[in-house]
C-alpha cells in the first residue's frame, strides 16, 4: 500500500519528540489563546497536522511521561501508587522507586535501528543512578531528573543536580541559577543549543537520531531568559511560552538549514493541562475545557499536540482522532520500520496511518482517564462517561490548592472522591467540551451511549493486569545529596540515615 | 501621508459588514473552538486581520446593534430603559420604541457618496413602520425586524413578519420555514442569496454599495438548511456555524469572481457573546472567558472579529488593538472619504490607521461595558475594572436561567447588583483573561492601576448626556399584527386595543 511505499522511502526518520511541561492546550495561538504569542507553533501547525483530540495518559508530569516512553498506561508500567485510592504520584525528590527494569523504553527499541538518542530537559522517571536516562536507552542528556523547585537549604534538602550524560554539572540555583524574584533563567537558552548540537552532530555524521526535547520554563516556578522577560501580555507565563515558541521555531529552522526537514518528524505535545492552581502568574490556558492539571476532566488531559513531517504529512491539516502521548511509542517505532515489543499490554496505538493518509481516522479508540490507581474516566467518540470525580479534598481547597479556580459544576467538580459507576455522568464533549451539561441518565441518549461505553470498561478492567507499584516509598536518603560526577565538583552532600515511609499523596 | 495615499486610491471601496448574532469569541477554529469548523473564516483570519481585542457596545442584540449603525453607546442613543437598574432592554415586538429619529446612521450618511445600502437578516431596531430599515437610511431590506421566536398563536401574539424592502413577504413558521423540531430553515441560504445578488448588482452598476449582512442562525431557536443538519461535532449549533461559514466563503469568493476583492473592505463580528444559558445545544462558546451574553463579564461582550481587504489590509496579522463595534462607523465613513457628524458625542474609533498601517496601534483607548444605564467596568491596556457585578437574580437563576454555566467566582459573579465603586475588582485580561483572580486591593499595582483608570472613568462620567431612552414602553397593540403589504398578502391579522405598560427587563 501506499503506506508502506511512503515509509520505505521515507527509510528510518529522525524523530523528535516537544514535550512542555504543565503548558496547556489554550496557550497556542493556533488553539485560542487571546494573546496570540506563539507563530512559530502557528505556523508549525499550518505546516503539519494539528490534533485537538489529543491527550496524555495522566494528569502529572512523571506518569505522563512514563506513559511516553513505554508506550503503557502508569497503572501498566509502575508510575502509581497504591498508598491511597485515585492518587496522583509522581517523582519528588524523596521518592525511592522510579521506572522499572522490566519496562522496555522507547530509545531502547530505536537503538536496534542504528538511532542515536538524547533527551534534553526533564526526566522525571526516577533519580537513583538505576532511574537515570543512560542507564535506560539514552545515549545523551543534558538536564535534571526532578522538578526545579527551590531553592533548598542544602543540610534539609539539596537543590536538584543538572547533568550532562552520567554525570552532575552542578545543581538548580547555585551553577544553574533561576531568580525567583525576576523570574530570569537561562535554561531554556540552553537546552535550546544542547537540542540544535545534538541534531548538528547527527546529520554530519549521518545516523538517524531521536531527540526527547523536554524543557520545562512553563512550570512552576515559570522562567525566561532576559530578552523573552517582559515581552509578553500575560505575564512571565506568557514570557515563558514565547521563549520555547522561539525555540521551537529555532529547531525547526535548523532542520531545514541542515536540509533534514523532510528526513525528520517531529512532534509538539505537552505532558499535563496547564496547573491552574498556580494562576494566575504562573499557570497556562486550558482553553474552553474544565479545570486542569491532577485532574481528569478536559483541563487536566487534552493536550496541544502538532505533527510536522514537511513533505510526508499534509500541511494545514486538522485531525480529529482521538489520541494519545503513548501513541508516540508505537508510532515512532513504526516511522523507523520496528516492531513493539510483543511480550506485553500496549496502550499506544500507531499513527501512522493517520498521519500519513489523510484524512484516515482510526475509530472506536477509547481514552482512559486514570488518577492512579483508579479509572476515573472513558471517552469514546464524542462522548465521556465519569466513574468518579474529584476535583481535590475540601481541607486542601481550604488551604487555597483550588484545580479548577472560577469553576464549580455541580455534582461534577466534586471535592470529595465520589463514584458514579453505576450511573456515570456522560457528557458530549463535542457540544459541550467544557463538560458543563450532564447527559440526562433517563435519556435515550444516555442509554445507547452507555451501552457501547460500558463493555469497553468492562473488556478494559478485566483484562488489566496492573504493575508493582513504584511511587509508594519516600526516603530523605534517597535524595540528590551525592550525584555522580559530585566529587570532581565538590558538590557532594552528606547523605542522611535512610528513614523509609510510604509517600503521603495528598491529590 | 501614506493612508490618505491608500485612502484615495482605493476611493470609496464597498463595505461589508458581517454581523453574527449571539456567535461567540470561541466559536471560530482561528480562535480555538476545538472542533476546528470554520475554515473560511479561518483563511478569512489569513488573508486579513484578526482583533482578539473586540467589543460590543453592550451584551445584547438591540443595543449592539443601535452602537454599530450609530457609532454611538446605547445610553447615549437610547437604546437602554431607565425601568430598573442595569437592564439589557431590547426590542421584542410589544416595544412601543425603536431608533430614535434624532439618530444619525451610517448608511444615512453613506448616501452622500452614493453608496446604495441593503440590510439583510436581522434588524432589531424598532419593528414599528418609522423605525424599519428603509426609513433610517437603508435602500433595501431582506429579512425581519425582530428574532425569529415562536411559533406563535396569532391570536396572542403573531409571528414575526419577514420583509422585502417595505413590504412584508410572509412570516417565519408560516411562509418562512423553521422546523423547531429538526431546527431546518433554508433563511441563511436566503440571505447569503439576496447577498450575492445585492453585490453582483451594484457591481454591475458600478455603484459602491453597503452591505450590512445580518444573518441570526446561530441565535436560539438555532437552524440550519438540511445540507448541514447534522455535519459538525457539536450539534444544531455546529451547524449553524458551518453554514454561516460557508456563506461568509462563498460571499468573499463573489467578490474575488467579480475582480471587486480590492475595492471591498469586509469585516466580521458579532452582537453579543454565546447564549450560554442555552447551552449545550443551542449555545456557542465563548473560549476561555467569563460567562456570556446579558453580562459584562468577557464572555459577554468580547467578541471575534476579522478584518479583510486584499492589497490594502497586510495579510495574517493580529492587532491586539482594543476596539469596539462602535468604531465601525467612523471607520466605514472614513474608508468612504466622509467625516462623521460632529453635532453630537461619538464613542467609535476610526480604525483606519490601525488597519492600514500594521503594527500601529491606538493605545489608551478605553472600552466601557455598560449594562442598560449603568456603567459596568471599564478595560483601559490590560487593565478591567468592575464597578458593578451582576450575572442574574438569584430568582431567575433558580427558575435554570444561568449566565455563567459552571462558572462561579466568588464576590464577581454576583447573583445580586453588587457596588464596587469604592473599590473596583480589578483584573489582569492578558495574564487572566478568565477574570478568575482579583488583583488584591493593597497592592501596589492595583493602587497604579487604579489612578490611570479613575480620571478616565470620571471623565466620561461627567461628560456623559444620557439619550431618552426608547426601551420603556410595551404595549401589545404595537406588535406585528399588520405589517405593511400584509393586505396584499392576506396576513393581516387584528390589532387589539392599546393597553401600555411599563415593559419588565429582569437582567
Ligand atoms: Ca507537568
Ligand atoms: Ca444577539
Amino acid at each position: 500500500c501506499s503506506l508502506t511505499e511512503k515509509l520505505s522511502n521515507a527509510s528510518s526518520p529522525n524523530i523528535i519528540i516537544m514535550l512542555m511541561d504543565d503548558m496547556g492546550w489554550g496557550d497556542l495561538g493556533v488553539l485560542g489563546q487571546p494573546s496570540k504569542e506563539t507563530p512559530n507553533l502557528d505556523a508549525m501547525a499550518a505546516q503539519g497536522m494539528l490534533f485537538p483530540n489529543f491527550y496524555t495518559a495522566n494528569p502529572l508530569c512523571s506518569p505522563s511521561r512514563a506513559a511516553l516512553l513505554t508506550g503503557r498506561l502508569p497503572v501498566r508500567n509502575g508510575f502509581y501508587t497504591t498508598n491511597g485510592h485515585a492518587r496522583n504520584a509522581y517523582t519528588p525528590q524523596e521518592i525511592v522507586g522510579g521506572i522499572s527494569k522490566d519496562e522496555i523504553l522507547l530509545p531502547q527499541i530505536m537503538k536496534k535501528k542504528g538511532y542515536v538518542s538524547k533527551i534534553v530537559g526533564k526526566w522525571h522517571l526516577g533519580h537513583r543512578p538505576q532511574y537515570l536516562p543512560l542507564k535506560n536507552g539514552f545515549d545523551e542528556w543534558f538536564g535534571a531528573p526532578d522538578c526545579h523547585f527551590g531553592p533548598y537549604n542544602s543540610s534539609i534538602r539539596p537543590n536538584i543536580p543538572v547533568y550532562n550524560n552520567s554525570e552532575m554539572l552542578g545543581r538548580y540555583y547555585e551553577e544553574f541559577k533561576i531568580d525567583r524574584k525576576t523570574g530570569e533563567s537561562n535554561l531554556t537558552q540552553m537546552y535550546l543549543l544542547e537540542g540544535v548540537d545534538f541534531i548538528r552532530r547527527q546529520t554530519e555524521a549521518q545516523r538517524p537520531f531521536f531527540l526527547y526535547w523536554a524543557p520545562d520554563a512553563t512550570h512552576a516556578p515559570v522562567y525566561a531568559s532576559k530578552p523573552f522577560l517582559g515581552q509578553s501580555q500575560r505575564g512571565r507565563y506568557g514570557d515563558a511560552v514565547m521563549e520555547l515558541d522561539y525555540s521551537v521555531g529555532h529547531i525547526l529552522l535548523w532542520l531545514k538549514r541542515l536540509g533534514i526537514e523532510n528526513d525528520t518528524f517531529v512532534f509538539f505535545t505537552s505532558d499535563n493541562g496547564a496547573a491552574l492552581t498556580s494562576g494566575p502568574n504562573e499557570a497556562g490556558s486550558n482553553g474552553p475545557f474544565l479545570c486542569g492539571k491532577e485532574t481528569t476532566f478536559e483541563g487536566g488531559m487534552r493536550e496541544p499536540a502538532i505533527a510536522w513531517w514537511p513533505g510526508h504529512i499534509k500541511a494545514g491539516t486538522v485531525n480529529f482522532q482521538l489520541a494519545s502521548v503513548m501513541d508516540l511509542f508505537p508510532t515512532s517505532l513504526a516511522l523507523a520500520g520496528l516492531s513493539p515489543p510483543d511480550d506485553r499490554a500496549l496502550d499506544g496505538l500507531d499513527l501512522t496511518p493517520v498521519l500519513l493518509n489523510h484524512p484516515h481516522t482510526q475509530g472506536n479508540r477509547p481514552i482512559f482517564y486514570y488518577r492512579g490507581n483508579e479509572l476515573m474516566a472513558v471517552r469514546i467518540g464524542q462522548y465521556k462517561a465519569h466513574y468518579w470525580t474529584w476535583s481535590n479534598s475540601l481541607e486542601e481547597f481550604n488551604k487555597g490548592i483550588n484545580f479548577c479556580p472560577g469553576e464549580e459544576v455541580p455534582g461534577v467538580t466534586t471535592h470529595d472522591q465520589k463514584e458514579h459507576t453505576l450511573q456515570p455522568i456522560l457528557f458530549h464533549l463535542g457540544r459541550d467540551p467544557g463538560e458543563k451539561f450532564p447527559i440526562s441518565a433517563s435519556s435515550h441518549e444516555y442509554q445507547k451511549v452507555l451501552s457501547r461505553i460500558s463493555p469497553v470498561v468492562e473488556q478494559h478492567k478485566s483484562t488489566l493486569v496492573p504493575g508493582v507499584p513504584q511511587l509508594n516509598m519516600c526516603d530523605v536518603a534517597v535524595m540528590n545529596w551525592a550525584p555522580a560526577g559530585c566529587e570532581k565538583l565538590g558538590k557532594c552532600l552528606k547523605v542522611p540515615k535512610s528513614q523509609p515511609w510510604k509517600c503521603d499523596w495528598p491529590h
